[in-house]
């Protein structure tokens, strides 16, 4: 069996777009429960302003209070120095850098141009990249809602551009839901080319319905991490109504099914996601917490016996 | 591109599991705009009993009031003689006859065992394969909610056994979303391999979240024909709360976005699947009709213009 990194982002990129604020004990719960179920990483919280996001305000008690346990790799979002200051101080593990690769998707989120972006985050790296892990996340790889294609050139180039400063952990998200499954492969096989020793994570959303088929066409370019979301939260305000992130459940049920191990106990995640709908108090997307397994079977009917 | 063909299922499978009657005339007048959208085929009803099946008791009027395409083949589910002496005389072009591979979902479902479903559609296809086409669907071939695995043994020996009275044309149907793309594959390239002349469809079902990952899976095996329902309506009783049967928006999206030409015309089918919940009065488990395609873009916002 294929060894597959699963890296659960709920707590984070879920909890940040939900209405409703969750109570900081029913975080650290949420998370120490993550911590006993197989995850790879996890990413717990964000080092972002709390005006910003006051979802993610309590970031520092949620790092402190958290249960740890040694297997699992503690990560956070970090957009800024003065971020990264807070997420060191409260022993993150990894940071998470973010910027788009769409230039008008980083000016409309981030409020500056890709290359201020570039400066900000590098200033983060020359300053921690020899007391904790980094890795850089890039938004709409796949597509942006405003841009439309990204060039894989373009992919490649920003790849190369952190690379020179010292980054080699990278997730190529498809931050709304625009990728398919030959996309997909065109631009694994291509990074994978020019970047065979780097760590390269997939991040999904399940938008368009694609995600799985998605995470299938990148297992067959040798990606084996990827990111996803219990319950599937996450979502994307230009998609109302539609899904979220990849659901955790969904892709580990999925992956197990082909042959992959990722390490995460399907059915304490079944169990977790199911406690989401009291949480953020609205139904969730995925589909294995509700179905159940395929290995879940029923009784026959008794009016059976006598046909 | 490879031309893919698309028969939709909406107002048979999807139709049929719904708790309210849908009234006559709207059930006409989405056939209608159905036939206008680029199908290769309509599974427009079901001839069973009226008894067991009240929501599609007005068969005969709905097959009569229909405008047709020439284009689109008209197909119907047809469970014994009685049926197909209906569907005969409502000029239905194509009988879908159904039985499960699953002896168990076989005795449950259609209360006899799969040698009596062999003799009764015998019955049909010796009657009627000199008048009309023939297709004939297998239940449970991924997956039996009760039973389990079904062997690929058994599958071949199926299709086998009514190849020999002359039927070539079989849809294979994960009936309550078992399937996973590895499975996919290897039965696909068995059944390919021992009836590479036959007409194959496949029939999936998003239970688990897998449908589009199993159509890339069957894809590649050189399957290109596929049942899919408006909206994903469908569903599974094993299932409450999950997905029905795959969307046929979310797949002709994919299938286009992969260079897969369906002839189905998306925005047409779109706004057909946002009059579902008006008709079901419920929401619908597909995306694409809700995320719009992964071609529709969005302004950028104004204040961008000063970063």
């Amino acid at each position: 069996m294929t060894r597959v990194y699963i890296n659960e982002v709920a707590s984070r990129d879920g909890f940040q777009n939900e209405a409703v604020f969750i109570p900081t004990d029913e975080k650290i719960s949420f998370i120490n429960t993550l911590s006993e179920s197989g995850y790879a990483k996890i990413e717990v919280t964000s080092f972002t302003s709390p005006k910003a996001i006051p979802a993610l305000k309590d970031a520092e008690v949620v790092m402190h209070e958290i249960h740890r346990n040694p297997d699992v790799v503690y990560t956070a979002l970090v957009p800024n120095l003065r971020g990264a200051e807070r997420a060191y101080d409260s022993q993150v593990q990894e940071f998470n850098l973010v910027m788009s690769l769409s230039e008008t998707h980083n000016r409309a989120n981030l409020r500056m141009r890709r290359e201020g972006s570039f400066e900000q985050l590098k200033t983060v790296i020359d300053t921690y990249q020899d007391k904790v892990s980094i890795n850089v996340s890039f938004s709409t790889v796949f597509g942006c809602p405003m841009e439309g294609d990204i060039a894989v050139s373009d992919v490649l180039a920003w790849i190369e551009k952190f690379s020179h400063i010292g980054v080699n952990k990278f997730t190529l998200c498809d931050t709304t839901g625009m990728a398919y499954p030959k996309q997909v492969q065109d631009l694994f096989a291509q990074v994978k080319k020019h970047f065979p020793e780097t760590d390269i994570t997939a991040h999904f959303h399940n938008t368009r319905g694609m995600a799985l088929a998605n995470t299938m066409a990148a297992l067959d370019e040798g990606i084996i991490r990827f990111d996803a979301s219990l319950g599937g939260l996450g979502g994307c305000p230009y998609a109302p109504g539609a899904s979220g992130n990849v659901s955790t459940e969904d892709l580990v049920h999925m992956l197990a099914l082909n042959g992959y191990d990722t390490g995460v106990n399907l059915s304490k995640i079944c169990a977790l996601a199911q406690q989401l709908p009291r949480l953020i108090q609205h139904d969730i997307s995925s589909q294995v917490s509700k179905a159940g397994p395929r290995s879940r079977l029923y009784p026959a009917p008794d009016y059976i016996q006598t046909i």
